[in-house]
């Protein structure tokens, strides 16, 4: 379009670059946000104003916060000794969402990779390793994602922790999941971990 | 979560709002905005701030712009005299898109509604009538749903405007479309019309 829908136009194309949000649904989002001017857009720009000037890295673990160090970390209620590891910040979200680990987390903030160049300077290896020391952890849960690098940096981070309990995440059929639709891989991992009833 | 990820949870909730992201699609769109917060985060930010405060319906046509009358109303490129009625503005963008209609437009704001009360005074149809008058206009073009509501008003008009030309879309096949997928109505008002070739 022209000159006087510039800011429009900028406005839908920023949009767009959101995951999940193509060129038609960001004119369809726009277009909403503009019949809610006062219910959406205004309170939308100024929430994402303020987390562009707060959001930052917990300085300990990794999680994106607005303080130093987040509330995990600080939590008196969160177990110490037990620190799981992810690969970033939507998988702590995602552990978080079950409600059921209880202890910290570290965010590695990749995996390791040969072709990528990414070694454990580039993650947050380094200060994982003070953690162990500092936090006096004594198990430490991997879950790190079944891909190659995934692995990698799994067994990468074991090597590094003698004297501490190693584990990661089962893998096996997904709780609801049918047979069917699994790949051959998930049902070899399923059949080696069977468990007697 | 808890206090210190407030502004965090805010914002996705408030994403959460947008057609087309869910709670989940949100979280991974704001940490999507998080990681590219210099490219995209404060952009949008000040994007929506901008667009919250400049943006507003244009005078003469209900189009959505920035100045009181909007490019296709100013533009001196477009033809004079033939209208395009359209329900919203999303459907005056669609019809943008196409790029063959080069006349001007008329965004009505909504259809008549016996059910919801909407009668022409809660349109923008007076507005219509005097543009009809005032801009010579000689013909219409009603862009108007398929609906039963939308048909309503496609009469409604039709009958306001003794001497004018109106139109209207010309109902049939989609271009690409397969006969298997069209319902009864599509097939039969394709067949009504059907064209010598």
């Amino acid at each position: 379009m022209s000159k006087g829908t510039e800011d429009l136009d900028n406005l839908i194309a920023l949009m767009a670059k959101l995951p999940g949000l193509g060129p038609r649904s960001a004119q369809r989002a726009v277009l909403h946000l503009i019949k809610k001017r006062s219910l959406l857009l205004i309170p939308l720009a100024e929430a994402m104003h303020r987390v562009g000037s707060t959001a930052r890295d917990c300085l300990n673990c990794g999680n994106i916060c607005t303080q130093d160090i987040c509330d995990i970390c600080q939590s008196e209620k969160r177990r110490n000794g037990q620190v799981c590891i992810v690969e970033d910040v939507a998988d702590l979200w995602a552990m978080e969402r079950s409600q059921v680990f209880k202890g910290r987390y570290h965010v590695l903030g990749g995996t390791l990779s040969a072709l990528d160049a990414v070694g454990p300077d580039e993650l947050r290896i380094p200060k994982l390793l003070d953690r162990i020391v500092s936090e006096e952890i004594t198990e430490v849960i991997l879950a790190l994602g079944a891909t190659i690098d995934g692995q990698t940096t799994a067994h990468y981070i074991a090597d590094q922790l003698p004297g501490v309990t190693v584990t990661s995440l089962a893998q096996g059929v997904p709780v609801g999941g049918e047979l069917d639709y699994l790949d051959d891989g998930t049902i070899t991992a399923a059949l080696n971990a069977r468990k007697a009833l």
